[in-house]
């Protein structure tokens, strides 16, 4: 491709709305514009890379034995009724009238429309497994659409589901689609994790969110440094491997008359923050009727951990926090002194009334420990289980892991990154099948429910995630398998110096012939404005044509990643290139 | 690929509303199912074709120097506000609200989104020339969506768009598009013709339709034997190459008691049809006011002639016909024996009022022809111009062309054929640019608006249309560029006979390493059911491998088109697909 002859208008003014790096990036190099909220134009730059990334997808889902189709984008309200999603799907269902006023979505996604084509295609066992996929756009009417084609409206994304005759044949699809997005997203370039996720309301077997690692993602995972083991950080289990010291101090009333933290506590005892213990009060309540089932519980964690609330909810049942007033009824105390004791007239002891106290797995574990006193501005130190107070009446997973917990899988320990959600592979089982009626005949000839599983990949979202990962001050850096072109040649003076333009595309034409995907910068900028933009598009290879480098036989070469240029001869040049 | 890992599922009962060859042949196929009114899925065979087409459409219009983008399938409003078609475009709009109330459409083109991209993107006419194109999903919401994909409402096309500073580079660039548009069907291996266009409503400077030729085609269209000219059957001229004989005849009534059309007349006279005259009596329009103008014109035309409406309006403005009534008052006839001439009492002369006569080129060359009488019953033979009437006031082309009529620019004589419309080119002007304030600033740095070109491909539509153009009673017969797969390798009793499968699958390998495009059909149907869908299919050649076949050392060939099957040896094989 010949610059001069491409259209490519990077630009330096770019709306306030662009916060993210991706999104202004994508402004900046004239990837993307934007046409209407939540609605991007890609221009023949932007395309060049969002083409190479469905290209890579659909290679890996044929490889891996998917079939292609195409299904319309536009889907009759019929089959959402079905299922009931017509109904419950939400806002983000764009609903369309025509002109006929028959109901009709733009498809966010395929479910039904599948099942529709597999009971109608799928007679027999014989024509299973089988499992379909397409590359196609997507709408979803976000209330809020931001961060340009991370969150965009329109979308372009692939979308598999497959069909089995029993669970084990899903799971076993399952297990080849997870091992397809890994390679897709090796073949990306791409630091990623694949994170258990949670079922949650699709109510299905199993599923994993395919993370890629950047820190302004908007989910946070929790990933072993010796395994492949990863997980949201809601449901990453915390390891406690510690065992409980024997107690060596007497429980004593410490003075704290502005320490409502435990790092404050702890820094005014000179404790580290590890040997303090926080108190959380809540209020069970009736998940049937949704009303107070009257018991107040206190959870004990560490000082420097978090409540996760799932895992509290999986260890009580449905809660909510206690008040203000509630905890003074209780305790007579205020937040910032609660704890599982009771500093009453000097004499320390368990709380008066029968309150269920749990503790967290580390908290279990802590020995002359520091707790809130339940009198305002005093703590109370030195305190230790079964004797200053009971054991804990549980001791369950109750925080968020931490950066350094062992990894639930026993190798290695675990590490805290953000993450960006790209992909999603779960086992559905037959709901679908069941609410939509689709049947097939079995080895016995009755007719049996298919397991279904989906896997979907967000195509147009992977170019904005791989640039949150990949950009530094200059631009975009791109992963090699996604650049643009893997090569500029960018010619110093074309109009001026007719022997460097033809040095220039000659080198051009070679490395072209020889495979590689190379741009050459003819415009005629000056030499600065023509690296900042090669810089800024992310180009993983620039050569500099010049005079003064023919002159001695050399190019200017410089990686993207590289902070100076070197001069190379024609044969480091290509060796650099291949290599 | 092995048919028995592949989804392929023929059928033999279809809807009765398939009704075109390619629909039904694309149901049977499961090329395409119907998902509700005008939405198909593309089946993964179906789809195979589709994106060949696909390709070779890109690598073409990339060849030619455009430039490939994505726009959103759906366009706010306020872009079609802007240029008013809004409101004009008509029903076939998918009109649709967001969540917000925001109102947007499903593009059915994007005339008015590639504008708004243009007057952001290009600011000089150093940007200029360009053409930017995408392949992309529109929706028509047609009020009878019929034919299958031929006239569906969600469609694949590829829609390109052109900007320039001056008309000249737009021609030049609509002469470029033109020849893509001939090296794509002609790649695409369909009979087409380029025919001149009406520019219409529109109101460009040139269009030229590309019709693939089929009887099905809803369009009919005149092209030359001997040269490339082609154009619609209403814009063809009507060449005449005659010149008037003498008269040679006396004018004489004849009596024609039933005779009410030319050829009845003619029969019954003993004279061919070409020696009769028709009249049609029209009465002119005031066209600004839409009310009679209160002139009677009649028409004459050779008797086997058809008139043309476009011509007629263009030589004597807007007309309507006459009533039944008029004709009465003003001849004292009944059509059916209306003529330029008058019958009063056994005399033969000009008509007593002044109705301006004028006459089709064809008919101005008559002598000695046959015309009504103006009294029910009776026809005048032996009729001359300028002898028994005056010479017509106008002669101009007003009628269709027919098989025969000389080309109209003087290479060969035209044929008639149907087509189905699959590209069109257009030359815009600056409509679109001036509407919507699109301005590039010019060599003289003032503000100039730029000319556009638009240039369509219905992509699903060439698939329907080259089924239509090539198929026999047996299925498809594919264009060796469209077919889903090249070669079929067929095996018999891929079970029983493992040596039979191990020849065929290692035929497969060769064939498939040597390039060629293979299906191999180990799906153990019976030999007749498998060949009846390799036909039905229309896969290019067949070669059967069976364990008679392979004691001899030879293959079974067919091609699709051939009657009878051939054995080959493996070298003869080989030399076959090659060629």
């Amino acid at each position: 491709m010949r610059l001069s002859q491409y259209h490519l208008r990077t630009v330096k003014e770019i709306p306030a709305e662009a916060v993210l790096a991706s999104h202004k990036l994508m402004l900046r190099t004239g990837m993307i514009r934007k046409l209407a909220s939540g609605l991007y134009t890609w221009s023949p730059l932007g395309l060049r890379v969002l083409r190479k990334v469905e290209a890579i997808v659909r290679e890996e889902m044929n490889n891996a034995g998917a079939v292609e189709l195409l299904m319309p984008s536009i889907q009759p309200r019929e089959l959402w009724d079905e299922t009931g999603r017509w109904e419950k799907f939400g806002g983000q269902l764009l609903k369309i009238k025509d002109r006929k006023e028959a109901e009709y979505c733009y498809g966010p996604t395929a479910e039904e429309v599948i099942t529709d084509f597999a009971r109608n295609e799928i007679a027999s066992y014989k024509q299973l497994p089988v499992n379909f996929y397409q590359i196609q756009t997507k709408f979803r009417d976000e209330i809020r659409p931001r961060f340009g084609v991370m969150r965009a409206r329109e979308f372009l994304m692939k979308d598999a589901y497959s069909f089995h005759l029993t669970k084990d044949d899903l799971a076993r699809e399952y297990r080849n689609m997870y091992d397809t997005y890994v390679r897709i997203f090796e073949r990306l370039g791409l630091k990623f994790r694949a994170v258990e996720a949670d079922t949650g309301a699709i109510g299905g077997f199993a599923s994993h969110e395919f993370q890629v690692l950047a820190d302004s993602g908007e989910d946070a995972i929790a990933y072993s440094t010796g395994s492949e083991y990863a997980a949201n950080i809601e449901l990453a289990e915390a390891i406690t491997t510690a065992t409980r010291p024997a107690p060596s101090e007497t429980a004593a009333r410490v003075d704290t008359p502005k320490q409502t933290t435990c790092a404050a506590v702890a820094e005014l005892i000179g404790l580290p923050i590890e040997r303090t213990a926080k108190t959380i009060c809540v209020i069970t309540v009736d998940s049937e009727s949704n009303t107070d089932s009257g018991d107040m519980v206190m959870a004990i964690l560490r000082g420097d951990h978090e409540i996760n609330e799932i895992k509290l909810t999986k260890a009580i049942g449905e809660y909510r926090l206690a008040t203000e007033q509630e905890i003074r009824d209780a305790l007579g105390t205020v937040p910032g002194f609660i704890g599982p004791l009771f500093d009453g007239e000097g004499n320390i002891g368990p709380t008066p009334r029968p309150i269920r106290i749990i503790a967290d797995r580390a908290a279990a574990v802590l020995s002359d420990f520091v707790v809130g006193a339940n009198v305002p501005k005093f703590h109370i130190r030195g305190v230790n289980w079964g004797r200053d107070l009971p054991e804990p009446a549980l001791v369950a997973d109750l925080r968020n892991v931490v950066e350094g917990d062992p990894s639930p899988d026993g190798q290695g320990t675990l590490a805290i990154a953000r993450g960006i959600e790209v992909g999603h592979v779960f086992q559905l089982g037959d709901r679908y099948a069941r609410d939509m009626n689709c049947t097939v005949l079995d080895e016995t000839g009755k007719a049996a429910t298919p397991m279904m599983g989906c896997y979907g990949i967000g195509v147009s979202r992977i170019v904005a995630a791989a640039i949150e990962q990949n950009h530094d001050d200059a631009g975009i850096i791109w992963p090699a398998a996604m650049a643009p072109w893997q090569v500029a040649v960018c010619v110093i003076n074309p109009k001026d110096e007719p022997t460097v333009t033809a040095a220039a595309a000659a080198l051009y034409d070679e490395l072209t012939a020889a495979g590689h995907d190379v741009v050459l910068d003819d415009r005629g900028l000056r030499p600065g404005n023509m690296f900042a933009d090669i810089e800024l598009l992310g180009i993983p290879h620039r050569v500099v044509v010049s005079g003064r480098g023919l002159e001695s036989g050399t190019y200017e070469y410089r990686g993207r990643r590289d902070t100076e240029s070197t001069a190379l001869d024609h044969r480091a040049l290509l060796a650099r290139l291949a290599g």
